[in-house]
């Protein structure tokens, strides 16, 4: 990653006979190569940009086949992307301009569901809105994990970056089970399983002989075109929960009671512990408020907005599952461990139509709204997120998180077809990955949070319980891309704060494209040994050369140009 | 593999100065090389053989990277095995003569433990009585997972043949966190870390980039000498349980659920299921019993033996964990799951010493045997069992199980020190995975009982469940060695039950060396992506060329010898 300005990314042509070959392939109307197509497939959140070649949309693993032949042919790097919502990463960039950039968005099918052994077998284009839709329309018993992002993020996508969901199902790579892949030269392998079909192949992940399904998470090694996700099966009962934590000096045995209730195993979701600025940042937009246009909030419009809308300095929500008694045991294991250091509400099936209800009168009548917020002892918006948590713990997604990314925004948010790339919304994502104890966690939230202010930018962090012995400390940078200042302000912070991580001897568990040339800065043998792994497989560094570090020259790692400060 | 007779394997010598340079690193008295030792290290209790040119002790990576480089200059190929007790998949042996074996024993430190965070990190030469001794004798409040083999088996060997336990941790690959591997070059990488050190190495899983861990598992890519271990933090409250399955018939209501209950967690052990055969080889002997000196028990010596030691069809073990209402809440589950299809019996360690003394008394006094056998509705021997069960399923090992492998061996089983491949033990291991439904299982195991009786075998089969949705068939050819016609037929029998198992589109979980040579017949572009690799990391064949059927040339998934008929 480069922080100093360079010149504007130029567009570059692809060789017209590869368009050719392309076309008779995927049909013309499936390879974009238009200015404007080229420029909605090179826009993202982040204040780092290059600019694509053109864009194919492959309706098949053997279209897939194809189109890497055909790109090996005539040296273009081709840059696979399932949906391309991975906004604050890097969407469907290209780490150097002039990429062939490959949508799998056409690939869709939900190809298997098998209720007794609780699996699907799908492709990349499947997202989280048309696979959940897909199981209960059937009257699947069985449920999906979604994340908090985007409904129209792909299952797939997801899981290959080991992202990271809600339920007891949510380590979305631990999940998958049985991928099919393309290589570089076109060949297809059943990673787990044999091409004349093997019946473990989605119910064991790790086959026989090396285990190498992780080779194509986080990587360049090959194309997934279809996967084994293994779904949770409907428990017979449910609860979601928010956690209010008031004083913050409890924090440290919040999380050592987290620690010990993951170990345990009564807490097994993918617990989500947010400061008041993430909230706020769901809930309002900078514009909308009575607070500095430039700069981030002060601890006293902090207070204020906390006040406003009645939200406590640390929220925490998550899910128990299991039959009636199971449950109910849970609520009470979890109050005996949490109760004295903060407020602990449970939601139900049953008690959400009510709420539901509660809450649309209350938006009604401001009598009603008064009583509400005073029975629930916060604001009413805060109360209508309710549902949403409560729904997307059982795999029902939702645009309702994603707003936050219009905080800084200078326009008001849409109501919904939520999409920050498209509205010029400024977000970077930070994911380092800490050991889950006070020693590291805490100490390291403080030098981040200074670094924040000092750029000028509130500070949001996000803390996902990974596994039980290592917490996601996810950051974002929410900045006004329409700000010239605020938009290199963002850069420098995000590169002060990768510097801060590998310092304190700490790492990404996810990385956006801004910093995979310095992924293994500190671990040379690694990055030594991804090249050997690269060259093997696609020596001609065909597939997103530079993804993840990763390519078969060592050189090749290069960062992706810094965006212009204007808004696309 | 081959099933054929062919020439008794030769001795092959190894160049005298590689003899020097092999001192020079471990000193003279880690290096074997005398015909004593290297027929030591060249037994197994399978009907293949190879003998290794010399037996090498580092005790150290440093040491582990010189041997290999003097290895490679010399162009022999180095079998590494951790402690080498793999009895019945190969143990020591090298898939061909003349290899160096490289055995890791020495190399037995205890690194760390962090209670706090419940892991360890440990030397490949840890073996489960050490560590769990280390871990229990230092106070520490976890538990080891090991398994029913010896305790002094390897965790980590175990661990990388991607090995099965008993407990919540009995994914033994799952979960190692962190690896230190020597390369086929020297050079030494932190899978998942940095050299220079990084905190999350031992709580986070996949690192950052592609997830490499996969790749030194049942493979040849390089030489692990240190691993993170994730441990069970001691349970507030733990029962064992037996279950007993007295009427076959139930046999596809209990399997159904059994899924259903680690679907929804409610069972979360890697619970075992064993037929009749199973408890009868490590109660007693052949030669001990009123039975046929060749060939299987009858059905009526089966039910005959059955009767004298009250040993029900099927039986099932396993555990649970959790605060003192979590058990009693589990109990309960299971009693409403399975109450109506067998005998649930629990065992407590509020119990156990109770049980502990009544079998001690009971075994002075006929009278008391008499009462206690009555009361137990089985035999001593059987409830003699018990405290075993209970004690491997928190972690603590046991040479009780290990027994079985002396069921045909001619002469009386040691009391303790079992050692099979020293005593001249025939013993084979099959290890299919199948989807955990009737559908699959049961016609599967019927086909291979066939095949065992048709060879004069005893069938012998143990289910473990993998996950919730896979189950390993683990069967045992247990024959004696000292016929020649045994031998010949567990060789003939086991060739068949591989390809009943290919023909079914069935895999093994993991594979003795006697099946590395056709591991990939029906799936040859996993041999190609595996000799890619291979390739890459190891192009000389220096690291175990063939192991798992893994080598840079595809020609080198080489078959063992068929072992002469003759016990070492």
């Amino acid at each position: 990653m480069q922080t100093q300005a360079k010149t504007h990314p130029t567009r570059q042509a692809i060789n017209n006979a590869a368009i050719r070959e392309l076309r008779s392939v995927v049909g013309a109307e499936h390879l974009c190569t238009t200015a404007e197509d080229l420029d909605r497939y090179s826009r993202c959140t982040i204040p780092w940009q290059s600019v694509c070649a053109a864009v194919v949309f492959p309706a098949s693993a053997e279209d897939v086949a194809e189109v890497v032949k055909i790109a090996a042919r005539y040296q273009i790097p081709v840059w696979p992307s399932s949906t391309g919502r991975n906004w604050g990463y890097g969407t469907t960039l290209a780490i150097t301009d002039g990429a062939l950039v490959m949508i799998l968005e056409r690939m869709n099918r939900v190809i298997e569901v098998n209720e007794e052994l609780a699996y699907a077998v799908i492709e990349p284009g499947v997202t989280y809105e048309q696979f959940n839709r897909h199981l209960r329309s059937n009257g699947y018993k069985l449920w999906i994990d979604c994340t908090d992002g985007s409904g129209l993020g792909s299952v797939i996508g997801n899981a290959l970056e080991r992202g990271v969901g809600e339920t007891p199902y949510g380590d979305h790579f631990g999940n998958l089970c049985g991928l099919e892949v393309v290589l570089a030269d076109g060949e297809r392998v059943h990673i787990g399983g044999e091409l004349r079909g093997l019946h473990t192949w989605h119910t064991h992940k790790t086959g026989v002989g090396p285990y190498l399904e992780g080779l194509f998470t986080q990587s360049n090694f090959g194309i997934v075109t279809r996967a084994g996700i293994w779904l949770m099966p409907q428990p017979e009962s449910y609860n979601s929960f928010v956690y209010q934590i008031n004083d913050e000096r409890h924090l440290p045995q919040v999380l050592d009671a987290f620690r010990r209730l993951a170990l345990t195993g009564i807490v097994n979701t993918k617990l989500h512990m947010i400061n008041d600025f993430v909230s706020m940042s769901i809930l309002t937009q900078r514009i909308a408020e009575q607070v500095p246009r430039n700069g981030p909030l002060s601890d006293s419009n902090l207070a204020a907005l906390r006040h406003k809308y009645g939200i406590a300095p640390w929220n925490c929500a998550g899910g128990i599952y299991g039959t009636r008694r199971q449950v109910s045991l849970q609520r009470s294991l979890l109050r005996q461990a949490l109760g004295a250091y903060g407020r602990l509400i449970f939601l139900s099936d049953r008690l959400l139509p009510y709420l539901e209800r509660i809450i649309d009168w209350s938006w009604k009548s401001p009598v009603m709204r008064r009583i509400t917020e005073l029975g629930a002892r916060t604001s009413l918006p805060v109360l209508e997120s309710a549902p949403y948590v409560h729904k997307i713990l059982q795999g029902i997604p939702t645009e309702y998180f994603v707003k936050h990314a219009y905080y800084r925004n200078r326009h008001p948010r849409p109501l919904d077809a939520v999409h920050p790339a498209r509205d010029g919304c400024g977000l970077i994502w930070f994911a380092p990955i800490l050991p889950l104890s006070n020693a590291h966690v805490w100490p390291f939230l403080e030098a981040c949070k200074e670094r924040f202010a000092a750029h000028g930018f509130d500070f949001y962090v996000a803390m996902l319980l990974m596994n039980p012995r290592s917490v996601i400390c996810l950051m974002a940078i929410i900045y006004d891309r329409e700000d010239p200042g605020e938009t290199t302000h963002s850069r420098e912070l995000y590169s002060e704060l990768l510097a801060l991580m590998r310092a304190r001897k700490l790492q990404q568990y996810r990385a956006g494209l801004q910093s995979w040339g310095e992924l293994f800065s500190d671990a040379p043998e690694i990055l030594r040994l991804n090249a050997r792994l690269k060259a093997a497989l696609d020596p001609a560094n065909i597939l997103a050369p530079g993804r993840y570090g990763v390519a078969a020259a060592l050189e090749l790692a290069q960062p992706a140009t810094p965006a212009d400060n204007t808004t696309p």
